[in-house]
């Protein structure tokens, strides 16, 4: 070894010691800390209770419904009841789709047999004719499949039938790897000549459950209608193809979109006592699907940003910057919420962190943070053990915070348990009773921690 | 720095360059395999199938209980049907306690009105008398203050209400911090004059649920019969009692202890192709209590071993040692299937490691590792991410590895997400439905990938 390689080697070693022991107090002060927030998330119950009295209040909250209106109101009061700072509405635009009375979809076999599918419309879809529309099934599994078939899908419902990998550790994954049959499938299939789309429920599940989600059509295609089919109906489905049967289905759909009305975020803080200018957002979104409750999604990430700032608020302890809970609007269908709020002028502040949670209300596992802030985040893992976190990854975000990040705010996401998310995820399922309530209340823990570690240390 | 700690420096730096490419080789080897353990176990999910299959088998498995004889064959015949090696039955004496037709708690207000209280008596309790016991109830938190009552409880019913204290992260401290009150209540009550006791329920859920769970005696103390009441219930109580009122409770319990019985520990294994005297043994209990269905308690620990046999054998995995799948008997209410297993002559075979599952099929976060394997075992920690498996932490073991622990064999557990696990335990909660098929199956995954390693690797 040349001697100044030797004297780099004992440069590093000096500096490794000297930051240790910083590191090292740093993480005891807010160990403690974290240990003071689980107590008080644990020990009152009390994002269980906020969540209950958002479902009581409004169970369905699609854009444009009137329970998303009266979400709105309720988050608003809500914050202000507990005495946060600043509690605003920042209005936006937001669409406004509505599923109707009428979803249904009836398999006609070449024996004259009838049998029911579960079914539900996929957000955005057009509607069939009023007396629905009758014909021939295709299966696929891909778009290059649907491709390859050439004109055979012209005049059919098109089937797309790929399942999420249930093979894969993370269910996000798997849904990431499937969803494109839902977002794009119509387009594709009015391309190939389809008449509707029957796209397999994003769930793991093999149940008679339908999973809705939006679908989205462009300009320049035909619309065709679309739902989705639970994944035992397309299991069915699917059956019946490969035994060489002409299947026929009976779609009847009676959405319709209207033009779009206002809503908003709905926003309050803890107000900085030093640098106030400097905002940590912290959120999810206020806006459901119009199947089940919206209890995981995202009902768990609003009460998470709730009740972090409670917590703290009640714990006395007042950040040097400020934390901003923020209920994003129509997150479902149209991200009018995330949109509005980065593009919105905010003179004089600045947004150095913004945290996601929109994964539901199961046991924290993980923070994500995106560069650079990860290596200061993942710093304090120790700290947030504390928590039940065991992992700071690379890379974070989230859909209602992407638009900031776009501008440059480093994002964050709050990693949950995943495995039983899809089991509920935009179906009559997410109510409730799916949530725990010590979960829940440590997604709250987690926010809390996590924001004001960046409210106090910078990032 | 003088030259000799130079050198030290330099030396110590040489060694850990060797030892991390070692080490990083190790990982990769393993990653591998892991992903395609985790693949079968989530795609098979041949785990659900197993629980499920257990409990149509056998949904009550108390120990000497016809249901108990029928889980024994069960696992023997699935062992059997899987072609495990040397699939065995190593039988054991168990204890034969029967519950009985009558358990009855009402609430006699001074008023004259009557209330039924939730109860399930304790498991190992006496009867009452066949018309019951009628008697005020005094309430306490510990036996501490028991003590200081002096004379205060004689002739009354004790009503232990010390809550399992909720603010905890996990759970199972919680429980340790309250249980001791169900296991030896009926002692100190009956030392103080108490003539039967009421247990507050072992969950931090507030609910009708009452939870079962074993009590004991002493030879030198009378013996008086106990009974666990729901969470609710005990609130309600505690109520009453605070408001001064004289609150009598009559008490049914119908049970019965019998003579001991003959069971047995099911063993089964794949036999190891180099050293096949050293034993790795995965395991849980086949009993649980006669409340609900031992579905997480201990159903999950079992399919969690049998399982893990079977992806291993699935995939061509041939260990060099022996891994052995023991369904240990009798944990609930006895201990005697831990205790044979270890008492038992094995001419010629050394244990290097025991692991126990014996927390319920929730997903799992963490293996516990008693030393002296901790060292080693902590530095395959890279591998087990890929089971969602982010910590190993030192201590490990569990009740029916216990008595093998105290032979030295170094112990292990698996530790999975606590929040759910006492909304259950030992009540008619515990039921399938309860189990996630993904969470269960990563548990398998998760004994599969560890015993495999220690196979291979020794320790």
């Amino acid at each position: 070894m040349k001697m100044s390689r030797f004297l780099f080697l004992l440069t590093i070693v000096g500096t490794f010691t000297v930051s240790l022991q910083a590191q090292n107090a740093l993480i005891q002060k807010y160990d403690s800390l974290a240990n003071l927030i689980v107590r008080e998330a644990l020990g009152s119950n009390n994002a269980y209770a906020l969540l209950h009295d958002l479902i009581s209040t409004a169970s369905h909250r699609l854009s444009g419904s009137e329970g998303e209106a009266k979400a709105v109101r309720w988050a608003r009061q809500t914050m202000e009841r507990l005495g946060f700072d600043n509690v605003r509405l920042e209005p936006v635009m937001v669409p406004k789709w509505v599923r109707g009375n009428i979803e249904e979809a009836i398999l006609l076999l070449p024996d004259g047999k009838r049998e029911k599918l579960n079914i539900a419309a996929l957000g955005g879809t057009i509607a069939t004719p009023p007396n629905g529309l009758t014909a021939e099934v295709v299966e696929v599994q891909s778009f290059d499949e649907l491709k390859n078939l050439g004109k055979t899908a012209e005049g059919k419902i098109v089937f797309f039938n790929r399942p999420m990998d249930r093979t894969l550790l993370n269910t996000f994954a798997a849904y990431g790897g499937a969803v494109n049959q839902r977002g794009a499938g119509a387009i594709f299939a009015a391309q190939a000549g389809g008449v509707a789309v029957l796209v397999r429920s994003m769930t793991t599940r093999l149940d008679d459950v339908p999973h809705t989600g939006m679908m989205g059509y462009v300009d320049t295609v035909r619309k065709i209608p679309g739902a989705a089919v639970s994944t035992k109906g397309a299991e069915r489905l699917s059956q019946l193809v490969k035994q060489g049967q002409k299947v026929h289905v009976q779609l009847r759909l009676s959405a319709q979109t209207f033009p779009d009305v206002e809503s908003a975020n709905v926003v309050g803080e803890l107000r900085g006592s030093e640098k106030p200018e400097e905002i940590i957002v912290i959120g999810g979104h206020l806006d459901s699907w119009d199947k089940g409750h919206g209890a995981h999604d995202d009902g768990a990430g609003c009460v998470h940003a709730i009740e972090a700032l409670r917590i703290l608020k009640k714990l006395g302890l007042q950040p040097q910057r400020t934390i901003r809970a923020v209920m994003f609007a129509n997150e479902e269908n149209g991200l009018r919420g995330g949109i509005g709020y980065a593009e919105r002028e905010r003179p004089g502040e600045k947004h150095i962190a913004a945290i996601e949670s929109d994964q539901g209300g199961f046991a924290p596992r993980a923070f994500g943070v995106s560069d650079p802030a990860y290596e200061t985040v993942a710093a304090w893992a120790p700290v947030f053990r504390r928590i039940g976190i065991d992992r700071v990854q690379r890379g974070g975000g989230g859909a209602d915070i992407g638009p900031l990040m776009r501008k440059g705010v480093p994002g964050m996401s709050l990693i949950v348990e995943s495995h039983r998310y899809f089991d509920y995820h935009h179906s009559d399922e997410d109510t409730i009773d799916k949530v725990n309530e010590r979960e829940l209340a440590l997604g709250a823990a987690a926010l809390a921690v996590l924001s004001y570690m960046i409210a106090q240390e910078g990032l």
